[in-house]
């Protein structure tokens, strides 16, 4: 099932050498590898921002593909360094949540630390992994490597710190979970969750001091300036302004709740 | 004539995961496909200057290439997406004049309107046809699919709002374009057109406020902060100063005409 | 021993159509042929910068990986282009130092001036010698070209304006070659010398107006805006301020000298 494709989401920017060391090791592990960028601009040390990433665009790829993900706020610390396959893929990178929103859409199958040194550049650095170990993984496992060779299975993976959606009196409680470049911000309800509970269309959506209603297709649904709900290429439900930020509209910071309520009968909303 | 290349040209920027998801798509439709990034950096919804970029680029890429260019403000619209295929390349994007520069050197052989609907990727969201219509379509030729099932023929596309030089007393009368991040203005007068009205490098071009004397080979012919005119990447003349900013130093922004005069006999110009 | 990858690290920034250029040059010579981007965000003109990206990122490639290098302040004057072949690799670009760093690590075993104008893009423009002369070469060797082709054996190339560490009364004196843009001070002191002169990890380092006390590993080693010296992804010794700006904290410019003792036996030191 391994594929030829390696993808690599990182922090590392695309100005220092950091990326251009790990592609180099991947083609010389194998050089009919296909690396693919999928970005380098992560904020720097933002693994909710690279798990928003990571699901909003590698379920698109072929099965077999590793992708790799290296945002990584403990390295040289404790935290384990894990390959995992999942229904469609392998993914490798460091054990602090960084898939757990990829695997929402993508079954895990098979989780295992890594700790095969073979399969390591030494001497190992403290600092940059993405070189030492997981290029390495991630090649090994492309040109078709055995995952049980990777280290020892592992049942339990690290989470992202991210409640699942709450019910009160009726209502759904969301929560925010990431505030974009543009002042998107992200929440932790998905489609399918509110889609189920109301007509997302016409349901009403109280965030910070704004109460909105209906979730709409795009941007410009709505005046400029003017707050909208969206569902986000994540399938996640995102709170924006037309033209504008809408964490600092709304007043929303990461952590808040919003509450979502079924349409009234009486509600004489805009469509 | 397909080849196995498609390059990306989009205002989507490296940082958020569209471009991302985009390749994911087309290496899903074939592996073997080659994705070449041209920029992911053209000014937000600004189809100028990506029509600037792809004339500077496109051509230089191995027949049968699939060249996709997605800066796209009609997104979710009227405006229609296309397929062509030209002397050398296949261009798929948006019809809104994205392709009216690179045209120009690469004859147009048959245009159609993308309708195929088994061809896009469902549903089909309001606001990312990169992925779900552009990326599946140029997948599709560049794994050897038939320009004829995308779509009906269509006449005439949609053209740049782009004047033509004209004549005016013996002169050539330009319009500036398009001003570069580097404050560059590009003008929509090509080399050879240039040169056949008399010798370039001899000319005398009233630009803004200032007489320019001849087109130059590049920047340091003339003194630091002075302006010159050359003949840019695209092959089009511009106006340039040489460590400066020649918008504002010469007072001129697009829409705004320049005059190109013959050598006088008398002149004693700086070469 | 040709590969099939050729590696690209320049200054032309990724907006403009630079790259996308030197990529179709590249696939058009042969579509087999893998381009890697190294970076393309070199501070511009800025050749030790470039030196030392090839040196930190190129050694991982796999042998026969054409490195091609275009930081270019010379283009169109006098300046010699060049392809070397070292025990590893195929390098191409300008001759001005830019291949230096990397040639300490994977010795030089032919240089040759790139003279054969069969091999060049016409007509060679005066200011993109990276489209029309150092693409078209790269490619050439990646596509099993034979360097003797390319043009005449030369006997030595352009070095950096770059000392060697020097000794004075027991200490090394080290001399600061490049501020990064985080401010980390680079010197000209490789891990090696430095491991055979001493005790890394508890020499002392005068630097600017601080002492500081051994080698470390990482940034967190030492308290929030304290300086620490390490060794960067290039082997050389450099000087950091943890999250803060050594250059501005230390006083230190490029061309200062740093001098490194060794430890006291009287000296009771952090470590």
């Amino acid at each position: 099932m391994n594929g030829r494709i390696v993808t690599l989401t990182t922090d590392f920017g695309t100005r220092d050498p950091y990326v251009g060391a790990m592609k180099g090791v991947l083609y010389r592990i194998d050089a009919n590898i296909e690396v693919v960028d999928i970005t380098h601009e992560i904020g720097a040390q933002d693994v909710m921002e690279a798990a928003l990433t990571l699901a909003a665009s590698c379920p698109w790829y072929p099965a077999g593909t590793v992708h790799t993900a290296v945002v990584d706020p403990g390295v040289g610390g404790a935290r384990r360094a894990v390959a995992l396959r999942t229904k469609d893929f392998f993914l490798v990178g460091p054990d602090n949540g960084i898939f757990s929103l990829l695997l929402r859409r993508d079954a895990l199958i098979e989780a295992r630390a890594i700790r095969n040194e073979a399969l390591m550049l030494h001497p190992v650095s403290a600092t940059f992994h993405g070189r030492d170990i997981f290029a390495p993984v991630a090649g090994y496992l492309a040109a078709g490597g055995d995952l049980r060779k990777v280290g020892p299975k592992i049942r339990k993976l690290v989470g992202l710190d991210l409640a699942e959606p709450g019910r009160k009196r009726g209502k759904i409680v969301a929560q925010a979970i990431h505030v974009d470049r543009f002042g998107n911000v992200v929440t932790n309800l998905g489609q399918r969750v509110l889609e189920k509970f109301c007509d997302a269309s016409a349901c009403r959506i109280e965030a910070g001091s704004f109460t909105i209603e209906g979730v709409h297709r795009t941007y410009s649904d709505v005046e400029k300036g003017e707050p909208l709900a969206l569902f986000g290429s994540t399938g996640m439900l995102e709170i924006s302004v037309n033209e504008g930020r809408a964490d600092e509209r709304l007043g929303i910071i990461v952590g808040d709740s919003l509450e979502i309520m079924k349409p009234k009968n009486t509600l004489k909303g805009r469509r």
